[in-house]
């Protein structure tokens, strides 16, 4: 079965957004199986959408289609549709309750703009948006089906996730795909290619594909492979996984199971914190709150979240987390002393049994030839049990701190899971 | 005059990679006064490869491509252009000292494999490639221009900057385009839209296009108009600029000028402190500590930023921030009453001019009918003045914090500035 997507919107040809959705489409389709075998961006404007309706239309079974939903006036593409199906536009009742629900919920007027985003082409299947005010619409001309979905990312996400996957899965006989995800911290790409080279060598006679997947301090290890017999291809990969473990085991964090989301870093301990009843205090210097955002972005986390300081001068860790003046002159705020005093007291004014702190330099500025940019220094607690470790990443400041975070988290769920590090 | 971007590989349509190219390519190409007409993704596949060919050469003057080019088997790319042109391929001899200095450089030896990268079809004009070996080739057909580069971003991006750009310049006549942005906060697309209506409805005459950009609780409306006189261009949309100004003058919080990236608003709540000599300090409940990751993601920021509490229980609102057990009994943690008190002991703690305290319920649990999911108190203070607001945001948690921080962030560079609310 074969897709094709198609973002409609001169954002992004004229380079001001970048086109996140269709990666994510592209994702989502992959992993059950349908090929996406083309993918285009073109203007809002009414031939040009047209023409690419019937390109389409003649590659694809289904053709996905984000953008060009909003109330204005540049948005054109539902009358589009309308032309391209010969229909015309007719108000929702459902989609006018949700959208007049949409805006009673927050106090505000339903305006005649706001009533439009209830009219869909007459003869389309809805999709209602929980998420925002303009519905997705389903359509159907000559075996190819057409699915115009809002291109503000979560609302189409939700769409996608909830709708528009459930639907195809009804309508094609797929192949199964197996996917395994190995997880991995504190190991560089070129590395680990080397640590499982020779495994890797055996794996295109079993037919199973291996992609690395890096983002800052992680690479994520895809295996996967496609047939009609799902045990199968289960047992083939969960084979191959069992072999490479213990070569890689310490880097290894989690793994994502075929279907499910990619469990981060931040739900895995999250998760491990919440089974062993554990709380968490937080000392962030160099990475400015950004673990703390991790840690609160997964929903429940105040179950075993306690709370965070940053204290952005040497004042404020003496203040707020009693490092010693001394400290500050003796080995510098970017150091293990620093990083241990913070760490223990983050644990009493948390009131946490578990705690992470972390001094470094993020960059551009503030590197000296002893300590260059990117120079890091992690403590992490577990009641009594402490663990200091120094780290030199790189150049880049939003980098260095995303590296920083992970690098923390990780060193705190091996503390608590006593895996050497 | 019209480009298409065509990128190749099967990496893009199984969402491996998200495809940076294009944007890339697509501000160049604005910025210069070329129309993008058409980005499409293809699979390293001849037949399709040349279809794509055929189609883009009827949309536009110049397609350009990326990827395919490496030596391995699967990239074609070099093969179908030699059969869409009718040629065969040859060693280029420049390419081939390029190539074998490359690997000379490395101590590496020069490969059979390597040796075919030196291949080119006969009769184009190469575009040498100074940071890998795999050249681009400027073909022409049809009056269309086709030109081939490799798809590893800084090797394409050299090559587009040193030669495709200026071999452009030489042979079309391009206008001027000129871009402006306002960025605005606090109103939604289709209020924004009513409240410039009149005005919107007067560019088209001025052949000014106008696009609404939306993301968490922003708007960003940009204008954008093409002509050969670049300052009465540039007067043009200046003067609709400043006709639309008072329209909504309280929710503008920057501009993006042309040519220039766009400023975050932690950039400009940023550079305001600086330029003011004023020092920030935060407490953070539902936001979690995201409010802190945005300001210290600035390079700099610790010249204005003192430091963040993130209190994720009352406890620690009492302990930390001195907030009264009396008032979460009596208002709870949202309320005015508790970010009042929070945003004051905030100045203090951090030895502060300026502060914001955000508490709220970001969900998808904890809401009461009282106060649903989505119920936010912020208050700011810029030394006595304080200003303390309740906003109801929706029901998506990352979602909800995003828009709290920008609302937050705002507010505070309006109390600074006295700006109305």
């Amino acid at each position: 079965m074969n897709a094709e997507l198609l973002t409609i919107g001169n954002e992004i040809l004229i380079g001001q957004i970048t086109n996140t959705n269709s990666v994510w489409m592209a994702q989502q389709l992959n992993m059950m199986g349908v090929s996406i075998v083309h993918m285009s961006s073109v203007a809002d404007e009414r031939d040009v959408i047209l023409k690419a309706f019937d390109d389409a239309s003649r590659r694809a079974d289904i053709v996905l289609i984000t953008g060009g939903l909003g109330p204005t006036k540049d948005d054109i593409t539902k009358k589009t549709f309308c032309d391209y199906f010969d229909t015309e536009l007719v108000i929702d009742e459902n989609v006018l309750n949700d959208v007049t629900g949409f805006f009673a919920k927050r106090n505000r007027e339903l305006t005649e703009l706001n009533r439009k985003q209830a009219e869909v082409p007459k003869g389309c299947s809805v999709i209602r948006n929980k998420n925002g005010t303009a519905p997705g619409m389903w359509m159907e001309k000559n075996n190819t089906i057409f699915v115009s979905m809002p291109g503000v990312p979560f609302e189409m996400q939700a769409m996608v996730t909830e709708d528009v996957i459930p639907e195809i899965k009804k309508r094609f006989k797929l192949p199964f795909i197996f996917h395994k995800t190995i997880l991995t911290q504190g190991i560089g790409e070129s590395f680990l290619a080397e640590l499982i080279s020779d495994w890797e060598d055996g794996l295109a006679e079993k037919e199973i594909g291996l992609a690395y997947l890096p983002s800052p301090g992680m690479v994520r290890l895809r295996l996967s492979s496609k047939g009609f017999d799902e045990l199968e291809l289960k047992n083939r990969i969960e084979q191959e996984v069992e072999k490479l473990k213990p070569l890689i085991d310490k880097y290894i964090y989690g793994y994502e199971e075929y279907g499910k989301e990619q469990p981060k870093l931040e739900e895995i301990l999250g998760q491990l914190l919440l089974e062993k009843g554990l709380k968490l205090g937080l000392a962030e210097s160099c990475t400015g709150g950004f673990i703390s955002h991790l840690i609160t972005s997964v929903a429940g986390s105040s179950n075993y979240y306690n709370g965070c300081i940053v204290p952005y001068h040497n004042e404020f860790k003496h203040n707020l987390l009693k490092v010693d003046h001394s400290i500050f002159e003796k080995h510098g705020a970017v150091s293990k002393e620093c990083v241990e005093a913070m760490v223990k007291e983050t644990l009493q004014v948390f009131n946490a049994n578990v705690a992470i702190a972390v001094s470094g330099i993020a960059g551009p500025g503030g590197g000296t030839p002893d300590k260059p940019v990117g120079t890091v220094w992690i403590a992490v607690a577990h009641e009594d049990k402490i663990l200091a470790k120094h780290f030199i990443f790189g150049d880049n400041r939003l980098r260095n701190i995303q590296m920083t975070a992970n690098a923390a988290m990780n060193m705190l769920r091996k503390l608590i899971l006593n895996i050497e590090d």
